[in-house]
């Protein structure tokens, strides 16, 4: 068979490990797809600088978009990032030729995906885009094709869990682990996108689109970061018998799709509980599968590498499936449930002065929203000064727990803002 | 599209389920596959047994390979299980005609595997004959596509698993927990299948297959099984910090791949340690995406028919592979190792009579065999009454330590046949 020729957008760490990755296995390659997979033409934003490869071999294109008309290029590789510009423009383009796309652009497909799915029933792969090298894509769309998928839990950041993993460890504070983790390389000097949970919420929105079978909806995901978790939550999670882990959510619920990234509270003895340092994991929960569980590496060049050429595999072997894996309805929106409907259990913590009539407050505030506790957690006596109150509640909706902690905020002796947190227990 | 039209050989409790999931996601299976996906023929041993759902639409053939020639079956199911006799008949008339054929018969694959994955370029879909629902054949072949894996390890087997489990909790032994096992019905009345790692060596053969590109071998898996393990095993390797798993393991190595079944002692804090009862669960070690791991339900009829409708979705959305994966090569054989140069840690137990000079013999075995001791292990003492002591070794090749077991046992003061098991690092 003919060869598959690759233009590739984007040289960074993960452009520069797929060039190295085709060479090192051409051989292999070549066994599994019957045809040589090369890369013919490249695109970045400097043609001089040294990336320890040898480019040489391959026409440089100044202007990412000229490969979409480079006759030599069969499938256009956007590694570039962005969910807008240059990214953006390339994908378009080469969806509108006709020219299959690889792509580990999660923020381009969850900001944008409404626009390139529809469009993109020629071919799309983004396996690199969720989990790194974990095979999640192809995991839900082929893997468990069979299920009606009731929810998905991922650890989907590795800057988190690795910021999390420490201060677990260690019982550091946030901003400690945070600045040691950039020394390490480990976060970005600018860490916004990971702590905040926005990049995890671009892959909690592809993964319920493809779960579900829906367009994304980035928009509609409820996203809270891990700034706000100190060492005492930490601590009194461990106590209660929990860790903490930021975590993707998308479950079917009757009122529809409910989608969130933020801070759990996840049983010791669960699964997702042990997945340590940057490592990701993604839960499937199915009606026939039941629970499956998959971990690896999310990020690093090599990692991403090994799915970015998974996704060429495909290609170079003919696997042409819908990108959401749907024949019909292609273009239907996810029905999204309003996130503050959910029901859960939740924890709580408050710190308030420690004097008479502030628990009496606090109960009358639970009693009018019709919020059960299962337990209060207060270590030590400090009369008159501030102290942490743990609160946990049996099943409650989560529009009556906000509402509790916005009213508890409002407290004359409620000295910090409350702060609230879901409980998961993976029943 | 036209239906895609199943004939379904095997009513057992899978194939029953299989039938159920197609009917509850009719809807959901037409929309990820732009056809209706049903069933028009069934055959089993008993027409008459009531098996819980309704049949009467389907056309009942007696004699499964009558369904081959029925032009109203597009894909054969096969679910009768057995290496030889009816399925293997079945398989071999389906490939020859030219219909695509779906099974989770992993004792058919492995021991016949050379002759049918040769014929089998037509599309053969057995995701359902390893590790249940984990979607690992497809996880394999598509996407882990682009590695050079060093090395695949699984709990394939749940029954052992479930066993070795409950007696790390509960301290009893093999043949107690067995008993109760197969009251309990995690264990079949003739357990030997399983216990004694056949199964499991039918799934790591067919793991070693996919993973290194060459046919099946099932005769060179070196395969152990767990009726030989103690409490007391359990209790040292605890002690050292290990548990003990029934591992499949496949690993390259220089002089060809390496295929075993064996109970091995892995550290308590490796991932694999901590799939407790029936689980299964494969980690596959790539050279491009690192360290991934695939946890799930590994036998169970909802499960199992998860896996077997994925392929039958495959068929569905015309996504034909080659079963291996490979275009060219197919019919090339693996190149084995022999497992005897495998080198690593062991584990070995004796009996032996507390008396002066036991200790003085065994070490001067181990001197003349260049086998060095990490640890040893000896709790009280009996003066001339049979103890166990407990040997752990450095880096060693299997040979020295097989002929090392060898020669202990024919020292007089050992009481019973030495113990060896692997030490799995997971470095």
């Amino acid at each position: 068979m003919s060869d598959l020729k690759l233009g590739i957008a984007g040289l960074g760490t993960v452009g520069v490990d797929v060039i190295r990755l085709l060479d090192d296995h051409a051989a292999l390659l070549r066994k599994r797809t019957g045809r040589n997979v090369i890369v013919t033409a490249v695109s970045a934003r400097s043609k001089s600088k040294d990336r320890g490869v040898d480019l040489s071999g391959y026409t440089w294109h100044d202007n990412p978009q000229a490969m979409v008309s480079d006759d030599n290029v069969d499938v256009i590789v956007e590694l570039m990032g962005g969910a807008e510009g240059d990214a953006l423009a390339l994908v378009t383009a080469a969806l509108a030729a006709g020219k299959p796309v690889v792509t580990a652009n999660k923020a381009l497909l969850a900001v944008n995906g409404h626009d390139v799915f529809a469009k993109a029933q020629n071919g799309l792969g983004y396996e690199a885009a969720v989990a790194g090298g974990i095979p999640i894509i192809k995991g839900l769309r082929e893997g468990l094709s069979a299920n009606d998928v009731k929810g998905v839990y991922g650890i989907l950041n590795g800057t988190c869990n690795y910021i999390l993993s420490e201060m677990s460890k260690t019982g550091r504070a946030f901003e400690d682990v945070l600045k040691e983790a950039q020394e390490l390389g480990y976060a970005e000097a600018d860490p916004t996108f990971d702590v905040d949970g926005i990049d995890a919420a671009h892959k909690t929105a592809l993964l319920a689109a493809l779960a579900f079978g829906g367009l994304p909806n980035f928009g509609a995901v409820d996203i809270k970061g891990i700034r706000a978790i100190t060492p005492l939550d930490i601590k009194f999670a461990e106590e209660l018998g929990y860790r903490i882990k930021l975590l993707g959510i998308a479950r079917k619920t009757e009122q529809g799709i409910e989608q969130s990234v933020e801070p759990c509270l996840v049983p010791k003895t669960s699964p997702v509980a042990s997945i340590e340092g940057a490592l990701n994991a993604v839960y499937v929960d199915g009606d026939y599968v039941g629970k499956t569980l998959f971990v690896g590496a999310g990020a690093g060049g090599r990692a991403t590498a090994s799915a970015v050429v998974a996704d060429i595999v495909d290609v170079a072997r003919g696997q042409k499936l819908p990108p959401l894996g749907l024949t019909d309805d292609q273009t239907e929106d996810l029905p999204l449930a309003d996130i503050h409907h959910r029901h859960g259990y939740y924890y709580l913590r408050l710190v308030v002065l420690d004097k008479p009539g502030v628990i009496a407050d606090v109960s009358a505030i639970l009693r009018d929203e019709n919020v059960s506790l299962e337990s209060v957690l207060q270590h030590g006596r400090a009369p008159d000064a501030p102290v942490p109150v743990i609160l946990t509640t049996h099943e409650t909706e989560e529009a009556a727990i906000r509402k509790v902690a916005e009213r508890i905020a409002a407290l004359e002796a409620v000295t910090e803002p409350p702060y609230l947190m879901r409980i998961e227990e993976f029943e």
